[in-house]
């Protein structure tokens, strides 16, 4: 069984592993305040090309995403998503947990757009009974989207206009970070993300890493005793080390985006395979996620030799799947599979 | 200005008011342990031929739903509500401030179906990333709904059957429950509901009292410490017999019911007059609530003698209106408003 | 039974009651927008002396120190209380429920001084992993304390200071504030009172009414919004005119005042017959709530005529308990129990 | 600098990192659901010699305590914990961030005893207002303590029982597991915790493993949807079966038993050279934390060339200070610090 059913599935580069051993006995301070942690931090900062961003690690998106949003609304706020973002979806109502309400937009295609976002705006305020209603307070987008789909840089400048003159904060969640900047017809650079955005991450779960993902927060507002937040909401790791040395590893030479690369390719093989063959995709999407609509036979078919996730029925004959790809991801499998997909 | 706004704008009946006045003086212990509190109880319990129901006195509605709800939920677990429930749409976010999410459920008329139920369950339990997502932990009625319409009696039954079999605490928000009783058409009873639903509670706020509702739990899983969750949460009243007054005055001898049915009444001539003026309504409500579907220009024409509100856009030309009765609607008000319906 | 238990066992006072009743079919707005509650607000901000005060009702007094403590916190942060103060004691963790911290610090008698909310201050600040621990985020105070006792203007002055140089907001919970300002040797005055707490409320439910709380806004950033606290902890009342109309009826020509008096009034009677029978004190209490020490022998006497709340042990053979007074306690009630204690 | 100041300093021992490596390429599925986890599991039930165990894997101690302790109370209850419990002390209010207090229990060597668990629960329902104050719901207690102390197999049996009897949940935070059940005088083992606690975890973090926790869950009503609540406090990782290799390496053969000695006997080491130079101690530790109390001369002296915890001022002219050792501490290190002692 070969698996395309997520992007996480393996390990992590060896770049990080060597890293890990070679450092391994090392003593340094805890909490991420040893100087791999440094290293990180001024490589993640020269790459946003911004000095003055504070840069923290924590160890997964779902906590990335709850200590980031409770950190910034007020008790009676709401989060802005597309209905498909991850926080509404795929975290067990862990925002919820910490209080606030995800305010959920519908998308076609996981992308917010501003004018959405100024109609949450007005439609709330407009509401004369407005102070009985969750007041939204922030907006979430991810980049790219659990749909595969990107934001251009256009898309990105309109809403975080509209963020800032409506004052709110504009959140990006970068599990696959890599995997939208490194993707065809991408024009959006991480300088660009971190002058747009109030606060983002970048994933290094998806990416590389064994774990961990690096909060990048530019609003001055929005640094303040960030830190209280990351240990109450249990990501702050002992062993600290652990994420820079893997952001370290990562950034210092550009193997993010490097490797990132590799998911793009192999998921465009896949793509082109599938669409050589008729089929239809439920998202049009230039990243390492793609959702090919197949008969019941062809599913069939194909599981028999890999794994990958249902999606969605789409109609009475045919359901929606997902491939992942991945830093990782061997071409002789895609190649395999590929062969495969011309015979269902 | 004659006031149709909402069911609320007066004070209590009149019989609460001498109540009041004529008990002042009394010296009872605090926090509903008086001999009224105990009276009311005595009252509801036996309008519900039900002596082993626990009833609690709560000053709100908000305040009664979230104290409910949040004692009822595991953490990960939301609430399943129509789209249009008053948890969901008019109360902050409140439920959400106590960790939980409300799982909203689209609906036409503001009420839930067993299906529906059964839908929300099983898309949740044939998700293979089910620890992912919120697990649905009871459901939330009300009756009469936020758009006036009213549960049958096999309605509920075929809810309380499902909710049994799924494990899901049913829960009914009675804020308007005189005017779901008393409604043309109507045929579920108090004992009805109390054996039909695990937790319910009856609106006074709306029905004749100066405020208060009274909660009443039947399934013994849930009563226990049901005090110290209406001390967390800020509703146990320190003169709690001011709210065991009031529902003693109402429940002694059926005045709750007696003045609900003034409200139908008078909802059903506004009802008519809209009606015989070729309107079409929003909802085909047989309570309090009436929405008639109006131009601007009718609508223009009301509201210089008329308060009430703006509930939505339905057309380019037309907006649906609420028009609200109550206990204490005077007729001659209603007789004015008839008329003017009739010149619009 | 006479009741000395506690100070809300009566009802309101009967200019309440018959505002209540003159008012009762008045048509107005619900949720505090209604010109009694106006005017009531302006009464208090002339008290108060600054037209620039935001006053807001809330029904009770849990509610109103949840809704404002929640409102004013950081997710990380506590309120710094007196080990003694209600929030720590008698809310059933209700400061907890909305996720934050009492940081109690030991009093003995109720009151905290600037120097204490320094200590923990700096004992904070100047540990290391001060990251790792609650970050003290505002103090609550009470007048009178919950054993009675008074602040200062000196008291209050040092902690104001204190609380400004630290960054620390200064909420002061006046649940009993008439019996604070009637008592003798207090040189507190609610204009005062305004100036040195950024927030405070002024009980109306020990105090003449049949409940409410009015809390008083000084500080312009806590002003923003708090409507919405105050609808998603359940404290917006539908009718919230009883509450304008009750703050009215105490507010607008000093009766809030002048009925204060009684309670000191009468505890003086009462804090002077255990005194004259050589009995010790608690605390020394110049306010509603007195703390004798008695022997067994001699509670169980008083408490064939008498209900009073036991406090606490105090030693192998005797105890301390409390009695309250009210705007209400009647003297011919004192006076028997002043011939009582004599027997004692 | 040669650092004691925390059991964390270092990374894995290399049996984990030879592990990480070897498996790096495997493709597993995610969450905890691969066979490393499942093996790992399976090794900690065989040493706990039940079958019946539920062990989830966590990243860490923060995230164990807060996730178990959520996942047991209901709102109004709170945990009951030495005043010196992790929980109560260093995880910035993570408890109460999901809604309930730390019902903190003065301790002089930061242990419980069966005793002082039965007055806190009958001062609770013993005090006639017990439904306005936090119900005590489940005891927290650390083996060994964060003073380093540890519990008798009597001790644990007495408060085993205790909390039986009340119906409270007894739950150990074994961070340093390995520490307690390796040191001279313990007479518990692995078997006796899982019988005697209804939760507990074994600690990685501090104990050769990079990061992680084994939650083990034996009582039958807390096992119930438990990865929901590790999915909602953000504790599921993505690549779970990083966590299970490295509990599979610690548990195939004893590993995590073995490599603990080593931190007994660098700690008797330093123990026993304070001793012999006339130091007392604040607690009298036999595991892994030694406190030593020290002149600000003898601090000095050794700060040189050591890095050491400051832990609490003793009187004017001493301080009690913190040496940690660790399953990788170096004998080489200790005895250099040894020498250095005796100088002192």
């Amino acid at each position: 069984m070969i698996r395309f059913e997520n992007d996480y599935s393996e390990g992590a580069h060896q770049r990080i592993l060597d890293m890990l051993v070679d450092t391994n006995m090392e003593q340094t301070p805890g909490y991420g305040m040893d100087y791999h942690c440094d290293n990180a931090r001024k490589y993640i900062k020269d790459y946003c090309e911004d000095e003055n961003l504070d840069v923290h690690f924590l160890v997964g998106g779902t906590q990335a995403n709850t200590t980031v949003i409770a950190s910034i609304l007020k008790p009676y706020q709401g989060v802005v998503s597309a209905n498909t973002g991850h926080i509404n979806v795929h975290e067990t109502g862990a925002i919820e947990a910490t209080g606030h309400r995800v305010i959920s937009v519908d998308s076609e295609d996981g992308k917010l757009t501003a004018a959405q976002i100024m109609e949450v705006y007005d439609n709330h305020w407009n509401d004369a009974t407005h102070e009985h209603m969750v007041q939204p307070g922030m907006v979430y987008i991810s980049h790219p989207t659990e749909n595969g789909t990107i934001y251009s840089r256009k898309d990105l400048e309109e809403i975080s206009q509209v963020c800032n003159e409506l004052g709110l904060p504009l959140f990006m969640d970068g599990a696959r970070m890599g995997y939208g900047l490194m993707s065809d017809g991408n024009d959006l650079s991480l300088p660009e993300i971190s002058k747009l955005c109030d606060v983002f991450y970048i994933g290094g779960t998806k990416v590389g890493a064994l774990f961990g993902e690096a909060v990048v927060i530019r609003t001055e507002a929005l640094k303040k005793d960030f830190r209280y937040n990351i240990k109450q909401r249990g990501g702050m790791l002992a062993k600290g080390r652990l994420l820079g040395i893997q952001f370290e590893a990562l950034f210092q030479d550009g193997l993010y985006f490097e490797i990132s690369k590799n998911a793009i390719k192999m998921a465009m093989k896949i793509k082109n395979a599938f669409k050589e063959k008729g089929c239809e995709f439920l998202y049009d999407s230039p990243t390492n996620q793609q959702f090919p609509i197949l008969t019941q036979d062809q599913i069939d078919k194909l599981a028999q030799n890999y794994s990958f996730q249902h999606w969605t029925k789409v109609d009475e004959t045919r359901d929606a799947v997902r491939f992942c790809t991945s830093w990782v991801t061997e071409e002789k499998n895609v190649d395999k599979l590929v062969e495969d997909i011309k015979k269902i």
